[in-house]
């Protein structure tokens, strides 16, 4: 038995993501003993160009209060470590996380990597936090930051009135695209402000230039573009289906029929979702504020006589699921409808992230605890 | 029998969709004898506060490359006119349009004022083209621009399908509001562009000041707001309303199942909606595609592998409704989803409008070469 407090790697830490777990691990109860921040590590001068800026790993972050050097993510810095939270590139987290793993520690992977794995849990502390416990490979997965802008409030609604469809549309943030679409997007709008464009077709395109969209499908600035992901049989995208499998696993029902049309909107952060659900018994707005304004986790800010509703302006740096324009379907009794905001980088990324890392770290100790 | 052209009159010439009709008058066969432009009238020079910008209606606008004097809305400036179009707010539509139907025209109005009015058709020409014959009140309306994003396609399916159900989510564009929601979301760009703003709680609406959302019910800038029009029972908006009522009756399903949340995005001009339909008869995307490729209109652009999928900066200042995104429910064989973009000056506002007037024009060429 010893009361060593668990050691947590970031992965990712230089990220949009991994900037907001900093700030979250500083905020939040302190279960970590050290921790450890890692990203690509610092690169060769040319790679960076040489500038004036030198990149953040070149010269640490603060965390808790501390200077901590950033590391370059590698088998013998992920040495030690109990916990590794992964807030990096799909295609790092599938090629590390179980190297991680391997060197026993618990991984919580953000990425889309996992999460389609049966032998790793996608969990969502509101709503299915026991999951997180039953990881055959060493590994927790958390959702993307469109389902988990909605996740916990539909969660809440379906434990009472149990969930028969969900339509959902979504106006998703540019930091979804991480450091490069919250540059992008500032770019875009610096370039189209005082100008007359955004009235003859195509003239926000010409003036961005032919890669001005990037990294979005088309320009974002006065603009909003219905796709985001690759490419997926039927016309779907990737994000779609992303949103109706993590859905499905998160409530623990397989054949729920779930739609998404994902869409991108010039916002920074925060992901917004126009949710329409149906449910197996007959709803009223009463019982459904009550459990919104009494679920963990969510704010009930639906008032629009008096300009009460969630906007991501709002929303953007706070913790919860907002929710808003509640109403009842006005050809089913047991449709409602609602209007949901969340932070895509905090419960929708970092936040999530952690609720999960801090749940594993009480388990740990919890074990460490018990007479053997 | 006279071969003289039918005498026009716009009323609100000076507004956002007034100034897009004058373009179109332009552009159109010019089946118009006299065009007359009317707006509130030249005010007292106190109200526009004298500045260096004179108000187009001291001026005159050109139409058809003439110079025209823009008159105050009156009895005797609407007299002598065959036919009365109405771009202006909804209360001098009310009271204006009964006068000048009592004076001999047929009016064609844009706004809300008669959309409910059993005695007025609510008239898209390629949807119900026939409705605009009977016009007990001697008014035909257009229904909002939200409906007109989306009605052509949808009703171009319904006659293949059968519609049994919609739910959509609006993505509505600023100048839905007019001249001043134009000149509201360029002021909020200019003011957040080149900041951090967007990344705290409500730094935007600080940044903004007290009234800075005007005329919208929160900060479009780098926003999107879920509310547009007045508050109505059940925690339902008037322009959510709106669409299921126009929707019922331009397609004359008095029952249709109809669902709509609307909100607003910072994009100027052209609304976009994301459309789940749910048909009678099972639907495949290969028919769906021949239809809305073949049904006047509508273009279909929807290849997103290729980045084919229409989005407002693309779509602004085109007539048609454009439609991309097209796939067929996961869950169920009769559902179709797809996104649909309209420019809501054209087609949602003055092209409508510029349409049904042309129809009633030929109606009453027609009538006056028939032999009595
Ligand atoms: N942004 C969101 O809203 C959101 C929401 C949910 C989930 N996620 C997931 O979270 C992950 C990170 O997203 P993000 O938006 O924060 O992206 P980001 O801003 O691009 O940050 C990526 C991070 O990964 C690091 N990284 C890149 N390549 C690496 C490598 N080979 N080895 C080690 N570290 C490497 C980067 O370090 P350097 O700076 O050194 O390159 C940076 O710290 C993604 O998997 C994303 O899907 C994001
Ligand atoms: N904008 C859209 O996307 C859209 C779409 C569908 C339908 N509509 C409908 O079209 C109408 C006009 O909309 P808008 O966006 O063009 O509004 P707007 O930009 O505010 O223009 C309003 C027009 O109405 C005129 N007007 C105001 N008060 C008047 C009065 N007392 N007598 C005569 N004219 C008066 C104004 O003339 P002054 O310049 O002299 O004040 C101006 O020409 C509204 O009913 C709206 O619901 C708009």
């Amino acid at each position: 038995m010893t009361s060593r407090k668990p050691a947590l790697a970031v992965v990712g830490a230089t990220g949009a993501a991994g900037a907001v777990m900093l700030q979250i691990l500083s905020q939040r109860a302190d279960v970590w003993g050290e921790i450890r921040l890692l990203s690509s590590g610092p690169p060769a001068p040319s790679a960076r160009g040489g500038g004036p800026s030198p990149h953040p790993a070149d010269r640490g972050l603060a965390v808790r209060g501390a200077w901590t050097e950033v590391l370059p993510l590698g088998e013998d810095t992920l040495r030690g470590v109990d916990v590794a939270v992964f807030l990096a590139p799909e295609e790092v987290a599938a090629r590390w996380a179980p190297i991680a793993a391997a060197q026993g520690a618990v991984v919580v992977d953000a990425s889309p990597a996992f999460r389609a794995d049966p032998d790793v849990p996608l969990v969502v502390p509101e709503v299915n936090p026991h999951a997180a416990r039953i990881r055959p490979r060493g590994i927790v997965a958390g959702p993307g930051c469109t389902t988990l802008a909605m996740i916990v409030a539909v969660g809440a609604l379906h434990a009472e009135f149990g969930l028969d469809e969900l339509v959902v549309s979504a106006y998703q943030a540019a930091s979804d695209a991480g450091q490069a679409g919250i540059a992008a997007l500032r770019g875009q709008l610096a370039a189209v402000a005082g100008t007359e464009l955004g009235t003859a077709p195509g003239d926000v395109r010409r003036a961005l230039g032919d890669d001005g969209a990037e990294p979005f499908a088309a320009p974002l600035a006065l603009n909003v573009v219905p796709w985001s992901g690759t490419p997926q049989d039927g016309g779907w995208s990737s994000e779609e289906l992303r949103v109706r499998a993590e859905t499905r696993r998160i409530l623990d029902l397989p054949g729920l029929r779930v739609t998404a049309t994902c869409v991108r909107v010039p916002v920074v952060t925060t992901h917004s979702v126009a949710v329409h659900a149906r449910f197996e018994r007959p709803v009223t707005v009463a019982r459904a504020h009550e459990i919104l304004a009494t679920s963990p986790g969510v704010v009930l800010y639906d008032d629009p006589a008096a300009g009460d509703f969630p906007t991501p302006a709002d929303v953007v740096g706070t913790d919860p699921t907002w929710v808003g324009r509640v109403r009842r379907g006005l050809d089913d009794e047991r449709v409602l409808e609602f209007f949901a905001c969340g932070d895509n980088l905090r419960k929708g990324a970092a936040l999530n992230t952690a609720q999960i890392a801090e749940s594993v770290a009480a388990e740990l100790a919890a074990a460490r605890a018990a007479p053997s």
